[in-house]
């Protein structure tokens, strides 16, 4: 593909026009697409909010008036949503129609499709990893993804425009694309997205159940922070992960057991070595790391 | 005791002028205490640095020069060296010396205290709440401890005006007082200080194993962050306080094979309400919480 083709596309379409969906439209604007942007909801709450950001020039709860015309769609749903939208792209979308999504995790929305549609070739999966704790439509950052890496699931059978288009798209609004397969991505995004989390949420019930919350304090809330984020799309993204997020909780919890013979053993050199080991592997981490702020 | 005293003591002495010592003695100054300030210390890099802060009047490697006349000692060195510090205090302290300390762990000073001084009924145990990841003499800050907790280990022993004086010095670097007995100090931080800084060497440990981290963005990296903390001081406070930490990752594994059964049951209704749970739970928290800085 041509790697800096600028992004165009005749009808673009935003399918969940939350805060992510609506970010993806308020950026593009902002760095000069013209074009039509349609978005598809449900809601009518959300169709009012989406019509109040100014990010779309069309709103509707129609999927056959959403998809007709529509050349690129974007899906932003939640990923419990992911099938019932693929059902809707099989009925009305058209022919060319290129499909890219936003979704947390990938092989889910790959199988998703493949259970929806009988062609996977124009469907470029993307996860772009930018994030925020605010949500809906008037949420929208257009600069919510630039400077961010963008993840892109390709295949031998991706059609080679859709490629283009995909990828210029997530370009315009300021990512960097790595290209990884699901099964990759997945099993990384478990390790350091999907276990920090609930390595939160342990902290939290553990604190729960033995107390000491009058002495808390900065460690302990930067280090729960992300047991605040939304509930229904954390609960998604874990089952939609559910092996490699239970990969990497085995490992966590094994590692937990080493500690805990250290402790009962008093073995301060191999602490002292583990705690060296960590600080020091945390903090190549840091020297290297590109910027992303996705939770 | 007289709660609103204002702190006073002849001769000040900070065993340990570190970067917790240095910021207790430039504090006092700045907020008005005009008496000598001793400083002791082994290493001639931190007597060079204790000296070049400004915060004394002397530094020496001497425990007798430094305990000869010193009517007040803070104890800021590691925990590590509480044992050699009470047994220079026993030899070369006056009988009216009033002690305090700043660690982290409090039945472990205790003991020590316990096993080197014959009279414990003026070392008043304290744990300031305040730390920074800067170390030595000149990271030394006179407002570290303003508006954050002071935990004061107090028994039924103490002399009066050996608790009259440290209140009113912690008081006086603007710190709120708490009291409680050692070893409920150390369950609570062994659950909100000890166990997050597990948790995110934990995850550090998990990444090396499993990889991730060019995925990794700033949900792993403020999960993570008190991985960065000092190992020797880690280390000392960990097996200083080994029995509630030890207490707290079994807690910690507990919960974590509760949440993998339901992961692999698939139950999104009971992950949803546990989820919604801690987030419930952790934002209570958060509109209750004192503030304080603590790694």
């Amino acid at each position: 593909m041509a790697a800096d083709e600028p992004f165009h596309t005749d009808e673009l379409l935003i399918i969940g026009p939350g805060m992510l969906g609506t970010s993806i439209a308020l950026g593009l604007k902002n760095r000069g697409f013209t074009g039509n942007i349609c978005a598809l909801a449900r809601s009518t709450d959300t169709l009012k909010k989406a019509s109040k950001s100014g990010a779309y020039s069309m709103v509707t709860d129609d999927p056959e008036q959403a998809l007709d015309g529509a050349t690129l769609a974007v899906i932003a749903v939640p990923l419990s949503g992911f099938r019932s939208v693929f059902a809707q792209i099989a009925e009305f979308g058209g022919p060319g129609l290129i499909v890219t999504d936003a979704g947390s995790t990938k092989a889910s929305v790959i199988a998703d499709a493949r259970a929806g549609l009988p062609d996977l070739s124009r469907v470029i999966g993307a996860h772009p990893m930018a994030g925020s704790e605010k949500a809906g439509p008037l949420a929208g950052d257009p600069d919510l993804f630039a400077g961010k890496p963008c993840i892109l699931t390709l295949t031998d059978n991706d059609d080679p425009q859709a490629v283009q288009v995909v990828t210029a798209m997530w370009r315009a609004l300021g990512m960097s694309i790595l290209t990884m397969s699901p099964d990759e991505h997945d099993e990384k995004v478990a390790v350091v997205s999907h276990l920090p989390h609930l390595a939160a949420v342990l902290l939290v019930q553990a604190a729960e159940e033995l107390g000491g919350l009058d002495l808390a304090s900065t460690g302990y809330r930067d280090t729960t922070r992300l047991a605040s984020s939304n509930p229904p799309m954390r609960a998604d993204i874990l089952l939609a992960n559910r092996g490699p997020v239970r990969r990497a909780l085995a490992a966590l919890i094994e590692h937990a057991e080493q500690l805990d013979q250290l402790l009962a053993a008093g073995d301060r050199d191999a602490i002292l070595a583990l705690l060296s080991q960590s600080r020091d592997a945390r903090d190549r981490w840091l020297d290297r790391k590109p910027s992303s702020d996705e939770a």
